[in-house]
């Protein structure tokens, strides 16, 4: 390229597929929703760590949750010294890692909470991003069920912090054991090749009971499946009986407590496999009814496996229950919003010994997605600024003035700083959804008042239409105040927006 | 490699060089930090924005601030349909970027802040890490410098929010239009290859000022300079009175208000580009000065350049100016905290307009140090948990229970999960930096009550060692309170411990 091309080379601006921009809408409720979680998880004792974006390669490992594509995933580069650096695709490997290398310093047990974003090398999908945050707890360094108690208990904390009611979420608690056992009472130990690749398959099929339902699962464990679009998924292969005896183990009765002993020992037998499982279980949900999480928060479902293939104790999966009614219409379910469990040994392949490990990760973006439909997002609206126009570039100084004022008062406060004229700037103040515009033109100077404006009116009465007219005669769209009094009256109208009683200060 | 050494090939647990592992201590400050200035960015109508970490290289250009590294300096990896991706170096680019792309949604002039890490492929060095964290605010589309003043004011009342005193921190402004009147006096338009290289280098040289003083930038701008470790900087090769009219603009009497002009007027005499400088100077002198803004907090400095070569306009330069002894005894200033200005080119690399700009970037990481140096970080303190001691497997719900207790009145504990004794489990409390042990043995047990042991008494006890007998008779290290009182003796023993007058519960 000449030097005279490479001048006029103009690349075109865009974002790489499969990432996004957040903007104030997406951000108020994440910014929020963290600080909320964070605040919960800091009373049970939590610490915060951060580890950097960048890892070495080898140090990651790949225990991506998608069995489907072990391979790749992952986006990595080389350094300088040639060694292969990636970007974590979650927040578990750099913890596996950091332990690893810091063992001696830490306290034993570690307990950490860490939030970020998290990259996935994959093709990006609707709602499947290549970069997306996750909010993750875990407790190393103990066997002890008492740490999974809690991961359920902060779970449900967590979520009665950021306004989501009891009985509109639910924690399913699982054991891996039982799935283990269960595999065995089929004949399968995991000790051949041929064994391991069909306990994938099954444990695949469990995974998707939710989704799939009965028939979808049985066809998974038998010859296979073929779905909707044609395309047919091999199955295991079991035979009638054994395929009975998994279905059986995932719907039959679920409880807790002497039943759910019962219950499952009917299907596992004595397996010592499935003895260890249930009684970490028993433990757990004895911890927790001491506590004072029942049934209503936390229940036991012998059909949550979590992908991941490290899991090796309970698995924890949280779900919302609750539908909703998104912006197109359509009944949502937002279902799994957080995940977990037990993985006894993420960090021997560094130091070759096992070191007892149990944590939960929430999907923000998710759980952030849940809360907005849920209306427990104000984002654009609350962050809003009063706008105060200049319609004199001369008299800057007076406007900022009465900006400054503003946000002395603590209220969020802007000063046009664009050269349009007053159209264009209530046209801006719409854009920005400001709630009110300061107007201060010549007349209202001359008479030392400042005219308000209320942007959101106009919502509002689309809102409450039927008696508009006599709504609109208490609540004028803009009134004229005294210019001493700007900061009473902008209060004023906005705890009026806010359904909040104000006095008349005009 | 065969499939049994692919098994046993254990990694080493490693963090990438350049790279680090942030806890709890570092991330107390920051978080709060972050929360700090966000609020008043939001107060002043800034919304947030977060922007992907990866981008197209193209898109990103090479805007490094480092002028001796043009070329390198970022992580860059190939994408799957072959196209180049980097990891962000800064927040500007991608908002240039993101403006570019969405030029037409944007309100406009739009006004964001971002903030979170970036990273440069550099190498690393004390202090200077390859992930480190912006917090950048920057409005978009209006050429008025009532956009710079509030630049210089956001920053002021961010540094106060953080509870930096007045006259601890100075915001400095300049403006490139001087610099480049300056160096047409010199003769240097600025139009050839060999004009430019000098310009650069006379540029370098003024920013050096604080660190070398005169003598050392004279010699830059001279012949060159030799440094301590016998290095060899070639210099700018001015005349000797072309070198004096630089160090005279740079340490001539820098005042405001008429003075101002007078001074500068000396140096460039009617120069439109020095008469367009001063002008906007002033402007923005005057806004700062109607909205309470004086000379204690910001300041005209001719010596302000900033290194991004990008700039055209005011340039912005926030510095801490207390002296401050670290934890190695030696006298630290932090300086630079924040610096920014002008930079109206950016985004016309894209779409062939200029499109104004101007922006301040707050080094997130340095600013945390300043504070935590500050004493404001109480970070490992503040967040460890009251923890509860384990003294018998069978009665873990007891416990837990107790720890339920304290978290509902919302004061962070946690269980100790670990499977030790009573001593092992004090010192794990001591390395959490718990503030108090709660034990309850078989004795306490069979009286109803439980110990509180305080165990941050030691090292207050160590800095007040004078009346140290005397304190510790009226402050004991340990008190048995009844079980049904714990959570008000604890609250009790915090507050104590805070400073806090307490009442006492035994």
């Amino acid at each position: 390229m000449s030097k005279d091309k490479e001048k006029s080379f103009r690349p075109k601006p865009r974002i790489p597929r499969g990432l996004r921009d957040l903007f104030a809408r997406d951000l108020f409720t994440r910014t929020r929703m963290l600080a909320t979680i964070r605040d919960v998880y800091e009373l049970y004792g939590f610490e915060p760590l951060e580890t950097p974006a960048l890892e070495y390669a080898d140090a990651l490992g790949k225990f991506l949750p998608d069995v489907d594509r072990p391979a790749g995933g992952v986006f990595s580069l080389q350094d300088d010294d040639e060694q292969w650096l990636a970007l974590r695709y979650d927040l578990t490997a750099p913890l596996a890692r950091l332990v690893a290398e810091r063992f001696e310093d830490l306290p034993k047990p570690f307990r950490r909470y860490q939030s970020g974003p998290v990259w996935r090398n994959e093709k990006p999908g609707p709602g499947r991003f290549r970069e997306f945050y996750q909010f993750d707890a875990d407790t190393v360094g103990t066997p002890s069920m008492a740490a999974e108690a809690e991961l359920c208990a902060v779970l449900c904390d967590s979520f009665e912090a950021l306004g989501i009611a009891r009985g509109d979420y639910v924690v399913r608690i699982n054991n891996r054991k039982l799935l283990t056992a269960l595999l065995e009472t089929l004949g399968m130990n995991g000790e051949s090749k041929a064994d391991n690749a069909r306990r994938l398959i099954i444990l695949r099929a469990i995974d998707k009971l939710d989704r799939l339902g009965e028939a979808g699962v049985a066809a998974l464990l038998g010859a296979g499946r073929r779905d909707e679009s044609g395309d047919f998924t091999k199955g295991a292969e079991l035979k009638p009986a054994q395929i009975k005896a998994v279905i059986d183990f995932l719907t039959g009765e679920a409880v807790s407590g002497a039943s759910l002993r019962k219950n499952i020992e009917k299907q596992l037998g004595e397996s010592p496999t499935g003895q260890a499982g249930l009684a970490e279980l028993e433990e757990i949900s004895a911890l927790l009814g001491a506590a004072g999480f029942g049934e209503d928060r936390i229940v036991f479902d012998p059909g949550v496996v979590r992908g991941l293939d490290y899991y090796t104790g309970p698995v924890i999966e949280a779900q919302l229950t609750f539908d909703t009614i998104n912006e197109n219409g359509d009944t949502v379910r937002f279902g799994s919003v957080a995940g977990g469990g037990r993985y006894d040994g993420l960090v021997s392949r560094f130091k070759g010994i096992e070191i007892p490990a149990t944590g939960v990760s929430i999907g923000v973006d998710r759980l952030a997605a849940a809360l907005n439909v849920m209306g427990r997002d104000m984002g654009e609206t609350q962050l809003a600024p009063v706008v105060v126009l200049v319609l004199d570039q001369n008299r800057l100084s007076d406007y900022q003035a009465m900006a400054f004022e503003l946000r002395r008062a603590g209220i969020r406060a802007e000063l046009y700083l664009g050269g349009a004229g007053m159209r264009a700037q209530l046209k801006y103040a719409d854009k920005r959804r400001a709630p009110i515009a300061v107007i201060e033109g010549e007349d209202e100077r001359a008479q030392g008042a400042v005219t308000l404006k209320d942007l959101r009116l106009g919502s509002v009465m689309a809102a409450q239409i039927e008696d508009n007219a006599t709504w609109r005669e208490g609540q004028p769209a803009q009134m004229s105040v005294p210019r001493a009094k700007l900061v009473a009256a902008v209060r004023d109208m906005l705890a009026r927006a806010a359904g909040k009683p104000g006095k008349d200060v005009s």
